[in-house]
């Protein structure tokens, strides 16, 4: 499969950040996959409130480590001066660098001679993978879960890791397929869907989620809309080329228009439903809506509770706050719906 | 405007090429734009039969060409050994070079040595400008209309032609708004759409069909198909970005699956004006279907007749063969839906 690929385990590099809200990739690196974490390295007053032990490269080298993952943003998206040291250092000692920032890593000459000289690679989760294909449409073994919103930032990769974790405490047998970079970075694997050239977006869709074991799901992270003045041609290409058998809508309670773009108001849930249907027929005949993810934040904890409740009489369909309370009934209604696919 | 922009007037260089159906870029460039055409340049043996004189380097720099047009595909899509001593004494004498080959020009180092020398310029039509913008949805003045297919291949850059020069027989105020190579090269400008980053299509569909007049036309050559398995990304993109009033459906009537996707049958005229209404009223909530244009070469004259009379009577709306009298009824239905836009 040709998707990015990161190395485990890992070493998260935070600078001089403390606070989990701004080192979000660092912080949901170690939130999804722990395992995966040896420790984490900050510059001189920087450190996240999170169970990873603060390490030198040096340490990091002796504990296995194979990637360094830049887990905070700078200002701007660059690499700052006082970074090059440090980056430096974990090259030449073999170790990965791993980021998604703005400027290329391999535009900057010390880091790029260092991975030359040391051999080590420099992984950059915004650039796709070279000579992807067009989509075939073929179909393929397995079974795939797609996440489609009503609009972009409404929680469609927590709700496929949340998704995905939940799965596994049911016993099946399940993957994470991330399109975008956060979701890379914690996946240690995947393609940035919207960074792919126009024709292969179903193509690299493919890759993503290739032929599996009948009983295999993978859990795909959505990208955009549908309805997205901007960005629906990346939703569109996502969801052909996945060819999912189920999908969850993931909406954000408190939006009325699309985020940025003011004129728009915010498609319903019910027609996200019927287009991603519509739509994903070409590809599976058989796609179905499995649940709704609703961020709720903006509503207290009765008012959630009421919000769900109504939600799921309208629609007849779980729907869930995936941070307050899991997924489970959606999984319920994976398994009720799709027998065969549990082990 | 940031779309590529090819300087007038034109030599067409056609390499030993002696047939118009292999050189079809250069005889597409002399049947659209023969006012921009000086002549053509061909190596020993070659030359098409067609109204351009042959044409040195020198005396196309003595007639004020600005462009050197490579207007023939070479085996493989590269820039054959033996063009190059002809394409360095072009950009040594100032003029641009113009390609939509598989290898860039600027790739190609005598070419581009010369160029840097000389000032002269080398396009690519298939590299789309830098920094496109991401769509905005936004409401733009003037009118559009949208040519879209039942598939790839099927007549769409043709018919936008075909509609261009009938609308200016009859007084229209149009222009001919190109998203692919071959297009591009005759328009003289336009945005490879296809080969744009997946989260700017409609954003560089927005670019290719600025604000106008209210009585002027743009007549945008469609790319894929809504229903493609492989390209529908793209054309749902360029469908959101260009915020069509009318469109008219490309279909070719041989044709029974999508070609090269031989498990998908191709969609119908129907299911075509549906969806692309669906999804096109979103940025134009008055978008509608003024007509159909046929490839009806599978068919002769008298089977011709029928089929397009029998779909117009099926479909309410007039259906055309452009190649065989033209697009005058579709002309028509636009001056008689739009009776604002007729100067």
């Amino acid at each position: 499969m040709i998707t990015i690929e990161i190395k485990a385990p890992y070493l998260i590099f935070v600078g001089t950040e403390t606070n989990p809200t701004e080192a979000k990739t660092g912080a949901g690196m170690f939130e999804w996959r722990p395992e995966l974490c040896k420790g984490q390295l900050a510059l001189e007053g920087g450190g996240l409130p999170i169970n990873l032990p603060i390490m030198s490269i040096a340490e990091a080298k002796e504990a296995g480590v194979k990637s360094l993952i830049i887990g905070t943003a700078a200002i701007g998206g660059a690499i700052p001066e006082q970074w090059l040291d440090t980056l430096e250092e974990a090259l030449m000692a073999g170790i990965d660098i791993v980021a998604g920032v703005h400027k290329r890593l391999n535009q900057i000459e010390r880091l790029s001679a260092a991975a030359l000289k040391s051999g080590a690679e420099l992984i950059d989760v915004r650039v796709p993978p070279e000579d992807l294909p067009v989509g075939t449409g073929k179909k393929r073994t397995g079974k795939r879960i797609l996440m489609v919103g009503t609009d972009c930032a409404v929680g469609k990769k927590y709700t496929a890791l949340a998704l995905e974790k939940d799965m596994k405490k049911a016993a099946m047998n399940v993957d994470f397929r991330a399109s975008g970079q956060t979701g890379i970075m914690i996946a240690g694997k995947g393609i940035p869907i919207d960074a792919v050239v126009a024709d292969f977006i179903s193509g690299a869709a493919e890759l993503l989620s290739p032929d599996n074991t009948d009983d295999h799901w993978d859990v795909i992270e959505g990208q955009g809309g549908i309805f997205h003045p901007g960005y629906s041609g990346v939703s569109m290409g996502l969801l052909v080329g996945s060819q999912p058998d189920a999908f969850v809508v993931c909406h954000d309670a408190g939006r009325t228009h699309i985020g940025g773009w003011d004129d728009f108001p915010l498609p319903s849930i019910e027609d996200v439903i019927e287009r991603t249907i519509s739509i994903g027929r070409q590809t599976n005949p058989d796609i179905r809506c499995v649940g709704v993810s609703i961020n709720s934040s903006v509503l207290d904890e009765g008012q959630r509770l009421e919000y769900l409740r109504d939600l799921s009489a309208r629609l007849n369909l779980p729907c869930v706050d995936p941070l307050k309370g899991g997924t489970g009934v959606i999984v319920e209604r994976i398994k009720a719906e799709f027998p065969s696919s549990i082990l």
